[in-house]
């Protein structure tokens, strides 16, 4: 992978968490980052994973939550005594119950530069359903067979599994359900169908034994995944020792299918980097970075609601009229606060 | 669940780990439990766990694994010296990798009167592929449009997944693949399509949030699943604490789709226990067991390889010619080294 680089367009995020307004009364914003990109029409469309949490009173805890009132999931907000002892500020045990001490749903902005966003006032995709009841998170769009495939991670008490959401227009959404169970994340739904099969990139997460890792799974309808199969994990570099997952769609190139990835440190870094998959066999892994294409330098990178993020899973084709119309723009979360913009580059 | 009795037919296990001979020499079966079962004409069959090790010399300890060699999985039997600390006997961290220290193969038995077994010398199906390199375990059989469909754990160094195999006749074996991706296991497949969905009961195992718990898929082929959906977690009751997971295929009764399932104490003791669920719509939970319907107490059951389990994933409808040929007999491990049966009656 060595003639790929990539290079930062500005040393500023194009979007930040004090442009994104709270969707609901009383809420803040922390955090609008790890947007999905897709192309419609002549725009460029970014779906940002928004985390809010109810503004609490000193002394107080106020958790948002999807719960059942009468049957019907909606969100509700449970206020505790803030613990007196020292606790993780975004994951809380409270009367024995797990929490998340904010909620994320998906933001919708546009923009005709790809660099100048307008950002919606209102949620594109609000947690709706039980299996989303600690919020839905970090977004890929596929566009596929004429349709928009848009999957993210449904957290709830039972952990994060992959949810599917299919719109052709940004307006109207029809969502499938889980098509992956918990615990797992980060897919990467294929453009194509590959000798007439579905496929997507996953990551299971790890219990007991096993390290994360990126597997393969195939469908027969894009709904019903099966025939997994491990294809690589993290080498073991320090910049790709801990984690590892896929970020956007694959792209087909004359190469084979390009794949931008995260791997995490030691210290939980994240770090951007590429691997090529067989056109005709995905399984097959041709190449892989052996060095980080972008790493959390910037101070917005290296701080933030989590520190020393960058984390890509959105990127489309860059504009006509930009300097480089060959290149790959880059979206991707810093520091799980705001978003920056690169471009991705063959030499 | 009031009018569910489950009760020992002997206080003898029907079968234990000297009745069955190492698949490969140099090896000792260190147990034989948790077997599948199903009517195959006049006979019962079981397929039995298995579990083996290669016999160590003393001070060294010999792990067998499947590895490829020239790209092709095959057996191998690494040998290391023994740790000198003190080491969990079954999972072992050597040269900073994770092994087990036994591999499981699934072994044929055959009876007439279910209760008299005669054992295959050669496995029916032995660990083949990288993603059983850790072995394949606790099958369950279900008999599905003509076809007898076997889902079992395929172990590897990326945790244990579902693998599928299908056979008309126990002799020739069709595996299918990788059908749910680690960490998950306890499948067990309903006999039947339900609303034209084949459909099937997992359990996902816990990475970072959540507690263990059995959800419901879907299929349209039995092959690609999804729609997962959460179905019921543990009660919080003593005997059903921490781990929850279904046995063998669901049975459609006048009252709905009977599950025989396992919960685990604090304390990791495995009790058997039955929930049903509504015939149209397995989502809906009509009734579970407030008290285990067998818990271990006899010897065999408290002591052995993992002691104070009984473990079910295997049930047949009880023989024409038997005392009560209107009860299900329950074959169950015990203490992951043999195999107890007791009638399950309706009173």
């Amino acid at each position: 992978m060595k003639n790929y680089s990539l290079r930062r367009l500005s040393d500023q995020p194009i979007l930040q968490t004090s442009d994104v307004k709270p969707s609901i009364e009383g809420f803040s914003v922390l955090g609008a980052f790890n947007p999905a990109a897709c192309r419609v029409g002549d725009e460029i469309i970014l779906l940002l994973r928004v985390a809010e949490a109810p503004i609490s009173e000193k002394g107080w805890l106020s958790i948002p939550i999807i719960e059942e009132t009468d049957g019907i999931p909606q969100l509700v907000v449970k206020t505790f005594r803030e613990p007196t002892d020292d606790y993780d500020p975004r994951v809380i045990t409270l009367d024995g119950k797990v929490y998340l001490s904010s909620i994320s749903h998906l933001r919708l902005a546009r923009s005709r530069d790809g660099i100048h966003f307008e950002i919606d006032e209102k949620p594109f995709m609000f947690p709706t359903r039980m299996d989303e009841s600690f919020g839905i998170e970090d977004a890929r769009i596929t566009f596929l067979e004429g349709k928009y495939w848009i999957t993210y991670t449904s957290v709830s008490e039972h952990g994060p599994g992959v949810g599917l959401a299919v719109t052709t227009d940004f307006q109207t959404i029809d969502r499938v359900g889980m098509i992956l169970a918990p615990p797992n994340k980060d897919v990467a739904l294929f453009p194509d169908r590959i000798n007439d099969k579905y496929m997507l990139l996953h990551r299971p997460m790890v219990s007991e034994i096993g390290k994360p890792s990126i597997w393969l799974a195939e469908s027969v309808d894009g709904i019903h995944w099966g025939n997994h199969q491990f294809l690589f994990g993290a080498s073991g570099a320090d910049w790709e020792f801990q984690k590892i997952g896929a970020g956007p769609e694959p792209i087909l190139t004359d190469d084979g299918w390009l794949v931008l990835y995260h791997g995490t440190s030691r210290n939980t870094e994240y770090s951007l980097a590429l691997a090529l998959l067989d056109r005709d066999n995905p399984a097959r892994v041709i190449d892989r970075s052996t060095t980080p294409l972008l790493t959390p330098e910037l101070p917005w990178e290296r701080k933030g609601f989590f520190p020393n993020v960058v984390f890509s899973n959105g990127w489309v084709q860059a504009p006509a009229n930009s300097k480089r119309s060959d290149a790959i723009w880059v979206y991707y979360g810093a520091a799980d606060s705001g978003v920056g913009l690169a471009e991705l580059i063959q030499e």
